[in-house]
């Protein structure tokens, strides 16, 4: 067996494809967000960068009440929590963050894993070991996560087309009565921007007695008048049965979480093998956390600054030609269509303007919709906000990119 | 459907099986390890207890060095990294910690991973997709993040009796020559604390051409001159392919990695779901655990008190007649051979001496394998040693628990 020729096989087949990722290696400026330092691979000198692609949406990963509930936490308990939750990991700061991650969605609990991968992953294959003979319900567009989790659960799954109600309804009437089902889906699609009809959704699971599990990973702490995600925004939590959301995206840490009835995180707790015997999240992190969701809670101005930035910077795109996919949320994907011409403009986002972009190609997007994904909010300026437009009007000109019609 | 009572009767199996968990909700106080603050649950008052279960093996969850760093990265580069690795996530210390990880395993490369769980998860079941065909002969103890993970591959598997490399050898003689095979397994089994043949198992991988995987999570930074384990102990790192590792536990903060060839990390970089999706650790985490590594590297005191505390604690355990599983690692399990027994032991150390020690019953260890596992480590003082010896003496005679022969 020659091991080495096969793994240069695997890397050699994604370079071929153009899908071989090469990391920015960046440190952002505590403070200065966007800015950051850039490290070139190649050996370049070192130089500062205006990011324009992190998911800490609103900034908070700065917030000095979060950094200061850190730094107090690292003080007082130190840096790792020692054990899993079961073996010395449960600290008080696990107990208090669920308890706010339930209330912040109107449920009776929560539950933490070590990422909204993990949460993802372990809960929809252990729902799928509580609930013997389940069908899940999968909106096509689901993240990697979501689907991996449903493929771990070995169970059966329906995947229904992206957003589609008539033919998720088409699904749930062909299942008997007696079969337990669960719509999964999320509620703001990551690249496209657009969301879910989840009160359409959430009628079709009373129609046919589904149970419903939403991913609001880009959504929590962004919508509703609390953070509670775009389920709040539309007053539908109760309704939906298992919230799932991230620590690491508006909420400027890491790990993830589910909410929802007691009996479903307890059942979750005691059998996803995901949660159970893994070390559990740092309580620095657990206490940033615990800062960032109560904060967020009580603030708007940091959802109101994004969305006005993110509106803004679709509209001064839009005149100038530059394709943005229409979309009722924060995010503003800007189309290329070619995966060479993307990563291209990218490198000279990079190179010529010092601004940070990564591009987004196959698999993550379908071929020929490889784009460019901007992720505006507080931190970025009306400078910032210029000089991008410009930098990305010229290079639009220079490589004959489409402009929309 | 009657979902609610699907969830609950999930919930009464486990209670009516006496496996239901119900986590210690608890306050380590940095300085002070092994002291923490336990907040009960049925609302006794909050009190001082001594923990003896704890993965931080070496108290560097408390070390100045760690802490300083962890305070650093808060304020130079703030909370959470902001994305994937991928995109916006990779900073310079992601960076700088797999080339501190590389250089302690004497690999080329490294890759870090969300947690130890993670990293086993994602590259075992990777590993199936990189080389078709791929067969993976495991030790029937493997931890449950290494099942899940050659699960998820949906390969061929052969599960080899524990630590017996006889019917290791008989598994790899059937499988035609062509056929790749992996060998996984750990170096220190966590429950028993026994450690697995790794040169034999090398010599065996030698002569049938076969890879190897090991988990050294409970062995990196507690053994070996550098802290690179029981395969750096015994001079075997350059034998074995693949070394799994922890922050989590003698590092004290959290995440995993494997350290590896550079063709193996970099396929499995590319490929493995569970690393691509997901926000990368935390900077404060990252820079900890580089602060962690770098001195345990260089400082070996830590493990030195950690082995003679080991030692001691067994032979004071011993003389009294308590059943201490022998074994040649820094792991003290003292055998009770029954769940309920094993349980009231547990809450009386805690209700009576305020210490705290989880009990360890089915499924993680056979029935009839009941036991509580202490950690001792360098931040347990003789006083310490003396308080717990002489509460579980006066336990197990008034328990009328079994001492050993």
């Amino acid at each position: 067996m020659d091991y080495d020729g096969m793994f240069d096989k695997a890397i050699d087949a994604l370079k071929a494809e153009g899908r071989y990722r090469e990391f920015a290696n960046i440190r952002r400026k505590c403070g200065e967000f966007p800015v950051a330092r850039h490290y070139p691979s190649d050996g370049r000198p070192k130089c500062s960068v205006k990011v324009w692609c992190s998911n800490d949406y609103l900034g908070m990963g700065q917030n000095d009440l979060v950094l200061n509930a850190m730094h107090e936490a690292i003080d007082r308990v130190g840096a790792g929590s020692g054990g899993t939750r079961n073996i010395a990991g449960t600290t008080h700061y696990h107990v208090m963050l669920e308890k706010e991650l339930a209330d912040l969605h109107h449920k009776d609990a929560a539950l933490l894993f070590t990422s909204g991968y993990v949460a993802n992953d372990a809960s929809l294959s252990t729902l799928v070991k509580l609930l013997p003979g389940l069908v899940i319900l999968s909106d096509a567009k689901n993240h990697a996560s979501m689907i991996e989790g449903i493929r771990h659960g070995g169970g059966e799954k329906r995947i229904w087309r992206h957003n589609d109600i008539t033919h998720l309804e088409e699904f749930l009437r062909e299942l008997p009565v007696d079969t337990p089902k669960l719509i999964a889906f999320e509620s703001v699609y990551s690249m496209d921007g657009d969301i879910a009809p989840i009160k359409e959704i959430c009628d079709l699971a009373d129609k046919y007695n589904a149970l419903t599990y939403i991913d609001e990973v880009h959504a929590v702490g962004m919508y509703g008048a609390r953070g509670g995600g775009v389920a709040e925004r539309e007053g539908l939590m109760d309704r939906v049965d298992i919230i799932e959301g991230t620590l690491a995206k508006a909420f400027g840490l890491m790990g993830g979480y589910i909410a929802a009835n007691a009996n479903i995180c307890d059942a979750i707790r005691s059998y996803a093998s995901g949660f159970i015997f893994t070390t559990s999240v740092a309580p620095a992190i657990v206490a940033g956390a615990l800062a960032s969701v109560h904060h967020l809670k009580n603030s708007s101005i940091e959802r109101e600054t994004q969305q006005e930035r993110a509106r803004t910077l679709k509209k001064r795109l839009g005149d100038l030609g530059l394709p943005v996919l229409e979309n009722p949320s924060h995010i503003v994907p800007v189309m290329v269509g070619d995966p060479v011409k993307c990563k291209a403009l990218t490198d000279q986002l990079l190179e010529r303007y010092r601004i940070y972009v990564q591009p987004i190609n196959y698999p993550t997007v379908d071929a020929g919709k490889e784009r460019i994904r901007l992720t505006p909010g507080p931190t970025h300026s009306d400078a910032d906000m210029d000089y991008l437009v410009n930098a990305l009007s010229t290079l639009w000109s220079e490589m004959e990119l489409r402009r929309a019609a």
